[in-house]
């Protein structure tokens, strides 16, 4: 344990603040009542302190979204005049900041096509909340009321909401919860590592979009409102679809008049060398782009839903019984904010964060296969900053351990003592580091994981799960 | 107008850039896309300017939650501090950050009761949405999973994600959007201006009352969850129920168990001359407390779900199909906002706002009701720094005007052009300042509201409205 970073504070009382009274997201209560939580103080590009002076690796940008890196003092400083300067003023209906006013023509010159209205909010959740109610809002303008039913997929992420939960198709988050999901159909992950026994690699991209047109012909196209989807799939374990997949489901969605979402709340602004991905890497246009996490490196809470000028012609209609759009945030367009995803973008490109990741992406990735070779490592996956490690038993059966085994939050533990932060989930391990992260860090990276893998296979050995 | 703030900057196309690329919230595109926005670029304690240097007074905070006053040197001083140290790390399951536990630990101090643990999100909306996911939770968790119903109010306003949206009890905003009512019952407002022809003042709150407990035993106490409701309503209309009307409904709560959520989101933190109202001034003890605006003057976006310890004792009781409470945003006990959110708390309680606020609070609405002697002025209504002007054609009949007088947005604009913004809401303006607010802004607040209401009365006598 190093020197305290702030020798007068009482730790201690921190420490059991934090225990006492903050119920944290996916809470695990029996794990927490007896350990608590590591109290992170600290962070300076990719490297975070907690409040004893340990320093750790981020190797995840505090939740995929410190893109630009912790401490930056160019953004810290332009935050605190901001504050100085105007830190909130509502926009409502017709008043407005200057940071939201710049920071959304910003985003229509990154997005592509038509995709030029933005409305802001505070995260991805709302964002993607926000963008169901705009195609509900869209489609009764038309007067296609029965236009509401949502293609969704399983192990898709989309947030936290009651409406963002139910479009998220991880089944086991909605144990205990009663979410909205009638209307929500999950077509199938497309997960190579686990394509169904019996399809090859070369068909399972047309099983996958034969499935969806089935679907859609079972719903009936005149109930289908819209299909949501992240370019890759983030917290459902960065997952990557077969090539071209995304391309044919937006094809299906154009002849069958179904919007399209796009989720890039964790594939944007540089984590995959791009700052909009959908495309430039997937060859496809969405009618909706959702936007949050790197879009402020995570500095201030914004979010963003952006919609196509045709969307936006409809939705801008007069109608009699209302004139006003009676959706909004107190926080959407916070001046503070958009100032802050202003200079972050700035930044970024000024700086060559995408060159950067174009760079280093391909490293990471090639370094991190080498995994692969150790036994339980099942599947080095990803793309660019955003990779992922699953864990089996078995490499050929390509078994899963039991849950109680805890393998991912094992390696976690096994990489934090060694001065390495990963994302745990379930099986997996996740890797999205700060896009700061250079051939040092990368080599750090691999080392302490490689350690960190063999250690916990000799632990599993000896308790018999190997 | 005045020199430019930022004679560098295009003011023009800024404005344009607001007017091509944001989607405003509660937008009327009709208007907007004529006449665009006001451009606000800079505020200090409770003035606020435009781009151009116009100075206005600003009668509402921003939007209800500026209490401490716009640039207030100290926060923003810290804000950057804390940008620098650590604006970001997820507090996910075992991690946390200083700001999220001393926060917790402070606001489990201010609320009532055992109100002890604090779930944080980004906003208003964000805070009732999990609010209601808990009380789902909550209920499947005891196995009573029929219990789902809730009770809100006609004109309570409890934000705008999806779910919070249809809590909200305001038909009209309801327009255009599939939101899932179904189980949501909207009792009357309490709404003394307004009750029911044929009851008198002394029974009005046994009318509302009796109404709920009719309503409760028609749906089957077994059947209901929850009863959420603001301690005074905001953006309804600045309604203040009948004395006693809270504490009775908050006893049919306890008779029938159903758990109530108090939404101080607009009451909390001064507004009201308390840090928390419920208690302290309406007597009540709530299950759940709903906070945000003023918890961090709207600096940073921030919100917070307080519970009881007998909700945590049973949400956090272990569970064999999956371990973790399987809730939560990126943006949960974010350290920046939070470290805001407890130097803003620090601030107001050391350099006595609530006093300020107490103090001032009398005169201000004394002042304010000398308008109930002006033509239009039905009703003056409201607390402290919490207030509201009813507009109507008629005092004896008390009939509203034509909606498309817009009474509320004419005397608004007739403000502005004097340099006051209020806030209009349909036949209403509220006035909701930052708590900064003294004898003189309120004199000269008086002063303009008064021209502003005789302008108006005059040209609508001229257009025949009168």
């Amino acid at each position: 344990m190093h020197k305290s970073l702030n020798p007068n504070q009482d730790l201690e009382l921190t420490w059991r603040n934090d225990k006492n009274h903050v119920i944290h997201p996916y809470a695990n209560f029996e794990n927490f009542s007896k350990e608590g939580s590591t109290v992170y103080a600290k962070g300076h590009r990719h490297f975070i302190y907690d409040q004893q002076g340990q320093k750790y690796l981020d190797g995840i940008a505090g939740l995929w979204c410190v893109n630009i890196g912790h401490g930056n003092e160019e953004l810290a400083a332009h935050i605190g005049e901001q504050a100085r300067n105007l830190a909130y003023y509502n926009t409502f209906e017709d008043s407005t900041s200057p940071s939201a006013a710049n920071l959304a023509a910003k985003l229509a010159s990154l997005c592509p096509g038509t995709l030029n209205h933005v409305f802001f909010g505070t995260g991805g959740s709302m964002a993607n909340d926000t963008a169901i109610k705009m195609v509900h809002y869209y489609f009764n303008m038309l007067g296609k009321p029965k236009k509401k039913k949502i293609l969704s997929r399983n192990l898709g992420y989309h947030g936290s909401t009651y409406l963002a939960h139910a479009l998220t198709g991880i089944a086991s988050t909605h144990i205990g919860f009663d979410l909205p999901k009638d209307d929500i159909t999950y077509l199938s992950t497309p997960y190579p590592y686990r394509k169904p026994e019996g399809i090859d690699s070369h068909s399972y991209c047309d099983y996958l979009i034969d499935e969806m047109e089935t679907k859609i012909i079972e719903i009936g196209a005149d109930n289908i409102a819209c299909f949501i989807a992240e370019p890759i799939m983030g917290a459902g374990g960065v997952i990557v679809a077969p090539e071209g997949y995304l391309g044919k489901a937006y094809a299906l969605c154009k002849k069958y008049e179904i919007l399209t979402i796009a989720d890039e709340v964790v594939t944007a602004f540089g984590r995959l060398g791009k700052m909009i991905t959908s495309k430039e890497m997937f060859k496809v246009q969405p009618d909706i782009m959702v936007l949050a996490k790197g879009l402020s490196s995570g500095y201030v809470p914004l979010g963003a839903t952006v919609i196509s000028s045709a969307m936006h012609e409809v939705i801008s209609r007069p109608k009699a019984d209302n004139p006003y759009f009676s959706h909004g945030f107190t926080y959407s367009g916070h001046a503070l904010a958009c100032a802050t995803g202003l200079k972050n973008i700035e930044i970024l490109e000024r700086d060559g964060f995408c060159e950067h990741v174009n760079k280093w992406g391909p490293y990471f990735k090639e370094q991190l296969t080498t995994l692969e070779d150790l036994p339980i490592v099942g599947e080095v996956r990803g793309s660019h900053f955003m990779l992922a490690l699953e864990y089996v038993t078995d490499k050929k059966t390509k078994t899963s351990f039991p849950m109680e085994v805890n393998i991912g939050k094992r390696i976690y533990t096994a990489s934090k003592k060694r001065g390495l932060i990963i994302r745990p989930i379930g099986p997996l391990n996740v890797l999205s580091p700060p896009l700061t992260y250079d051939k040092d860090a990368i080599d750090e990276t691999i080392g302490i994981l490689k350690d960190s893998i063999l250690e916990t296979v000799t632990t599993l050995h000896k308790e018999g799960h190997l």
